[in-house]
């Protein structure tokens, strides 16, 4: 049997001729259900109805989007137990506590998140001039796509994760693109947002569905004339085809593409604690199989002989680890080429570097090394992402090296720094973190990058490649918000015709507005 | 002689050997002095120069950038007389009150609100989540390229403007590329920017110039990997060069293309005060010879014999007009151009269309006319835009057809709307704005579009092609400096290691920090 896609408000047949399956990775056995892959004209169908729901919405309250979100958090949570059934068999990622206990509340909350901030309106910035009378707030930018990843099936999900409940916060209806590892999953987050979006009067173009498309529709897709932005997150190869597209077109795409995310080692904390380290560090690594966008895939550290035992320590760490599986047979297949990858650059294995080991699409937990003279003379293939349970310790002749190393690095999500506690790594941390923070949106210190809250601080972004513009955030209620919005001035506009977050009086519901260079929760003139 | 290139601190001999010189459009006649074509190598030095500037200025406080902005405003009113004449004589614009009286001290004053808030810091929004230790700010994004336009030789000079401004505000070193037009002006703005910058202790590749680029080099230029960022202002064509070739390195770009300002004049609004209109539109469009970026290019009416007696008025108003001088030969001959390409798509003309009939470059003030129904046949063609002195008119014939139209258009920096005092145009006000609203970065009420305040809640921006990312804006402090930035965010950074502005001691200075969901100007626990 095949599934249907949900377009304007209905599940329907698809009118498309291909299907494809998902996989138990653990088992690498099809799972029963095909999905089907959408041709141009249902695409185009999707779009139609979100156009129309996205002029329906026009001028709709924060409020209304609040109360869908908080439906869909509640719908999400009465379907707990088949959520996690159905992710665990797509991606063998484990129920308890992964699926169950930490990625969907956390997806609920997100939502929740998304809600308050659309019902205050604070994330739209109101701005008021007085003395000039002009007035700016952001407003829905329209139709958006997300496009889910493989390696969060509930928190980045294209139906009900990051960039979906920011999106639709800003007022925007949303096309999801499920990901192809996991459509089981996905169908079942689109039921509960249509039972949701039902509830809550929302449109029938508000939420839809489709589960995979041709890269050619991919890309007429995200550049259509009345799509107003996209969001993305996956592979750097297919993104970089999606946002050429989008950007030909002037259409906004927020990208999140690949990133090693640099771990600095200093030799201090190395002398201090490195046994500690070594195990804290192949713990970040290896949890679910490396595969993270925030996975430490590279470790800077310099030359030494407590920097060797360091080395080791991590190798046997890794050699006893035990194998995870990973979300597919692509991610077995591009981790080994990239290890493959990587050695032809000059990086030696020091621990695993062989396909299999665990249960099903697995590879052997792998730790790399090389030196900096060579990482710096080809820093670019020794920075191509191997995602999985693996990383490449680069070994820098002195702190001079490292901060040569540290300039050439492309842009990344985090980077870490580890130092002592007693201020003999100062000196070289003050060399090196300026050269590591323009290269990266989110620095840490003492701290793997694993593990990204939720919070308005976050910075889930950061320079090209890591995604395609440093301003942005993924991460990170309200600022993630903005993304899918456009910067909306009045200039003199007859005050009964004012959005009610620029009226002279304030709406009562907690709203921050920037009056006059002074941030306030007042009407004016009280 | 030929002029030399500012890098790296020193007026150098260009080693290009191909010059242009600039031409006094009034007279037609060339001015003397050559000015070169950079050659890459120069580029090059001067990328090389900018990232050693950007090093060097790591961590520096928004005091450092506020001074040398301070100093630079004090040192181009001590050379306004110099700066006008030349100014006058490369753009025909008149001395006085336009150059002297408005653009220049919109200039200065641009610079000074930008030190203000490079001071106090509140554009780059400190964010402070106490229960998670992390925190986040706007930093500065490395050296930016400063493409200017032609038609502010002052207020958007490629080295005195708001991008320039923004772009020095977020931290930056900006590396101008001087529009061809004027030169001489750009080149006494850059000695006293170099002034002011040895004045208060620059690095030397803080501020530079070049006068022109091979476009190729141009492309290079904006994709270069030790770039930040780009801002440019004008045509379409070039733009879209550069934005593709940024867009592919992933580098932000910030682009204010083509927008033709559609203005709706309601019917109730036109029985009211019609002669009065016709009157401000008249003044609005030929000002400047109709050279703004928010020219009323586009004027959307309703059919009706008053509507009929409006078009009279205005034809008549334009054929009396003064007839003012281009910028260039280049504007008069894409104005004639684009006049032609619109009566191609159908468009007939009412008034002027002949080239010539001012001093030097000029073009009859040029009213055109469609209808409804031909313009939505072809929307496209007949929103091309003919930058001068010229509109083109289109009669709908209903409110539901007007509705169709402004569904129709493109992206624009401004939208306006007149209507009645008395509410008869309110039902047809409704209808349209819905629509008009998200394509337009401002909106107005019974105001002309000309003329841009600088003021927080101004949005000088808009969906594309009016520019190529609806959320920035390139005018309004602090707003249009973030674009020269990337979001930092601090990760259980240890405190004394945290910028200023995100300790847990505020810094004194007036900055608006968000700690814990609360705008605040305190410490933290204060």
């Amino acid at each position: 049997m095949t599934h249907s896609v949900l377009i304007n408000g209905e599940w329907i047949p698809s009118s498309g001729t291909m299907t494809f399956q998902a996989v138990n990775p653990a088992t690498t056995e099809t799972i029963d259900g095909d999905y089907p892959i959408s041709p141009w004209e249902e695409i185009e169908a999707a779009i139609q109805a979100a156009a129309a729901a996205s002029r329906e919405m026009r001028g709709w309250p924060g409020e209304r989007f609040a109360a869908f979100l908080e439906a869909y958090a509640d719908a999400i949570e009465a379907r707990t137990d088949e959520l996690v059934d159905l992710a665990n068999q797509e991606t063998a990622l484990p129920a308890s506590p992964r699926l169950k206990d930490v990625e969907l509340p956390r997806t609920t909350n997100q939502l929740r998140q998304a809600a308050a901030a659309a019902r205050t309106g604070s994330w739209s910035a109101p701005t008021i001039d007085t003395a000039a009378n002009i007035r700016s707030m952001f407003g829905p930018i329209g139709p958006v796509a997300v496009f889910g990843p493989n390696n969060f099936p509930f928190a980045f999900n294209s139906i009900a994760g990051g960039d979906f409940a920011a999106a639709i916060a800003a007022g925007n209806p949303v096309i999801a693109k499920g990901h192809s590892s996991h459509p089981g999953t996905t169908r079942v987050f689109a039921e509960a947002a249509l039972e949701a979006a039902q509830k809550t009067d929302m449109p029938s173009g508000f939420v839809q569905l489709i589960y995979r498309t041709g890269h050619e529709d991919g890309c007429r897709f995200v550049s259509h004339p009345l799509m107003g932005a996209c969001g993305y997150t996956g592979s750097r190869h297919a993104g970089l085809k999606l946002k050429e597209a989008a950007d030909k077109a002037g259409k906004p795409i927020y990208l999140e593409l690949s990133s090693i995310n640099p771990v600095v080692v200093l030799p201090g904390v190395i002398a201090e604690r490195g046994d500690e380290l070594a195990g804290e560090f192949t713990t970040s690594c290896l949890m679910g199989t490396g595969q993270f966008c925030t996975n430490p895939g590279l470790v800077l550290l310099i030359a030494g002989e407590a920097t060797e035992n360091f080395i080791c320590a991590v190798a046997d760490k890794f050699g006893a680890a035990p194998i995870g599986t990973f979300l597919s047979e692509g991610v077995q297949r591009n981790f080994a080429e990239g290890v493959a990858a990587l050695q032809s650059a000059g990086a030696t294995v020091l621990a695993g570097g062989e396909t299999g080991g665990g249960n099903g699409f697995s590879h052997q937990n792998t730790l790399l090394r090389v030196d900096g003279a060579t990482f710096l003379a080809d820093p670019e293939a020794l920075q191509a992402e191997a995602f999985g349970n693996g990383s490449l310790l680069v070994v820098a002749d002195d702190a001079d090296q490292l901060v040569q190393i540290a300039e050439a690095l492309e842009g990344n999500l985090t980077g870490c720094v580890y130092s002592d506690s007693s201020g003999a790594d100062d000196a070289v941390y003050d060399q090196v973190v300026p050269a590591l923070r323009t290269k990266v949106g989110r620095l840490l210190n003492d701290k793997m990058p694993t593990g990204v809250a939720v919070s308005p601080a976050m910075n889930h972004g950061g320079p090209f490649p890591a995604t395609g513009h440093p301003v942005f955030t993924a991460v990170g209620m309200p600022t993630a918000i903005f993304r899918f919005a456009m910067l909306q001035s009045y200039d003199a506009v007859r005050p009964h015709r004012l959005p009610t977050l620029l009226h002279d009086e304030h709406p009562g519901n907690g709203c921050w507005r920037l009056i006059d260079g002074e941030w306030s929760q007042q009407s004016i003139g009280s």
